[in-house]
């Protein structure tokens, strides 16, 4: 279901071709977060203008609302959302531990409480891949234990013991037609703890392999260690995901670190309160520079915001509070992130992706607003 | 610049064309409100798809914010909006009266208090149109004097007043190029003050005429007594303008009454509660009714919404505030009004608008909802 199409020879970055049930998916890709069955402000047609080639659902959202029977009602999450390209589906783990409130960790699960209504709710192997199952997604995600990045090294390895042993359950579940299931690598910056949990999940044959742990507040350096300890354990011949992650330079060097596959809530999260990505780094639209910029967010955009608005345009609407303007920003940095991809496996095949790489890192200029917002997308 | 093509045998109806320096618009015309710029979360495209002829701007918002100067430097409201077709604009009259405070009406216009930062302004006869000279709009209104529907017999009087004398102050004032100028009747429910003012302002030969002084919060009947008093006066050959209403059925009514353009914003706001039209009536779409409908929202309707998404859905992303729930009922509900507009024209022209009218008032069952928000519309 992966091939791997060339390797860099300047650094480990892949370029790849993942087929699932739903079709083709170039890598390395960005893959837009959909949470709960929309990928906020934009609708399916606008993402498909702007090359996007699959999106995420989250368990643990749609499974409290709309609910599983309404999905299951629909013939699953492709057509309940209109979205006919591949779908990944998160556990919910995630969730259960940085969103739900008073958890209880049990040998097959987790029992929690609802962050909406503090219903009392249970999600363990069995029932992350059953709903994942009814979702109907392309790619399911086992369910891990995914600690925050300051926990000890007792809690590290208590994660790890229950992310190696849900996943073994995971690996047993019944899975939709054609669905397949990536592991999570957990282990925090612990180079015997990521070594034996990578281990223990590719013993599994899992379809793809997932960094977790990652974009849950750590540092950049963090971060990066975190990816370069638990790389060169993984498989050549399947894809590789790196959990929430991150800034278009930190993607860059995440992919000429092995990386395959990238999912992140900041172009929609930071559009919504006005900023926008550009290749030099993130600017913020609604500053007073902008009024009478009567220029594209980026010159070197092709998406539909950048055709058809000026800077002075969407930072009024942004100013005023007219939806137009978040929706446009949301289009334009979703854009950005996918064309990234584009240009990487672009360089990936030409075999010039390290002039690539040493060129758009050092021309990005990540804001400290953006960084911020990286670290409150660990909520996700 | 305005032909009249047909007349309705059985009403006051009738079908016409208005020439503008933007094209051609069909009437009767349902027009979009975009008061500060934007068409509340639908884009051009959008708009454009759904069939929109013309759309709305405002004098006082947008010499608010952005303010003149930017719109004068992005070369016009068309260039600054990107909006290439036909553009009506309120010369401010309703929102110093309805929104502005600490108001002061002097002989030239009024001075008031900004309602977003208390900054001192001032608008009147003179400055209203000089500010639609430089937005550029295909058609100017007049500034007038609205009050509210329950003012005294001396103030109706004293707003008549002004507002004759206001519209021919505006009279004088330069245009921009091709750009058409539309008198304000006014007179509450008063027969004598309706004739007087329709009068004075027919001899001041205005490119339309509007029936003002509605959708100020009055009860129904009043306000198709307001348009029943005007219409008689107002010459064949020029278009009439009932602002700032209504409801489907109220329009289709007040097309029989002789009316050709509307302005509503209900459509955009109520969308944005989650309640959206349909040929029987609207409908709330947030309603548990709906969480297993996988039937689009009106299965006549041939609006991008209806096309592509299911109640079931529409009202899941609605529940969990997701933004494209809003935009797609903003989007239908604009649909289903511009649609109303086409059945309207197409049944004067085939000689069947009697029935037509008939049947879609016999089906239509206004909520309370949406009448409350009608009333709330007052206050755009």
């Amino acid at each position: 279901m992966f091939e791997l199409l060339k390797t860099d020879p300047s650094s480990n970055a892949r370029l790849g071709r993942l087929t699932t049930a739903h079709g083709v998916v170039d890598t390395p890709v960005f893959m837009s977060v959909g949470t709960q069955g929309s990928v906020k402000a934009i609708d399916p047609r606008e993402l498909r203008e702007l090359g996007t080639q699959i999106i995420l659902g989250n368990t643990y959202h749609l499974n409290i609302r709309p609910g599983l029977e309404i999905i299951r009602a629909a013939g699953g999450l492709h057509r309940f959302i209109n979205w006919p390209l591949p779908i990944l589906t998160d556990s919910g783990g995630f969730q259960v531990f940085s969103l739900a409130t008073i958890r209880k960790i049990q040998p097959h699960g987790v029992q929690f409480r609802s962050h909406l209504d503090g219903s009392l709710l249970f999600l363990g192997p069995k029932e992350a891949m059953e709903i994942q199952r009814i979702l109907g997604s392309d790619i399911a995600m086992v369910f891990d234990d995914c600690p925050p990045h300051t926990s000890t090294p007792r809690e590290f390895r208590a994660a790890v013991d229950r992310t190696m042993r849900w996943a073994a359950e995971c690996r047993e579940q019944p899975r939709a037609e054609g669905q397949m299931v990536f592991g999570i690598v957990q282990g925090g910056v612990n180079k015997e703890l990521r070594e034996e949990c990578a281990k223990a999940l590719i013993a599994l044959k899992f379809d793809g392999y997932a960094i977790g742990g990652v974009s849950v507040g750590e540092p950049e350096p963090e971060m990066m260690r975190a990816v370069e300890l638990t790389e060169p354990f993984l498989p050549a011949d399947r894809p590789r995901y790196a959990m929430g992650l991150g800034t278009p330079a930190q993607m860059v060097e995440l992919v000429a670190r092995g990386v395959d596959m990238f999912d992140c809530v900041l172009p929609t999260r930071v559009a919504r309160n006005g900023t926008a990505f550009t290749r030099k780094g993130s600017i913020s639209i609604k500053a007073g520079a902008w009024k009478s910029d009567f220029g594209p967010i980026d010159t070197t955009c092709d998406c539909f915001a950048c055709k058809n608005f000026t800077r002075a345009y969407l930072r009024h609407l942004l100013n005023v509070g007219e939806i137009l303007g978040l929706r446009m920003l949301s289009v334009h940095n979703t854009r950005m992130f996918v064309k990234v991809m584009e240009e990487i496996r672009a360089a990936i095949a030409n075999g010039t992706f390290a002039e690539f790489r040493k060129e758009f890192v050092a021309n990005y200029v990540p804001t400290q607003k953006v960084l911020l917002a990286r670290a409150a997308a660990a909520e996700r």
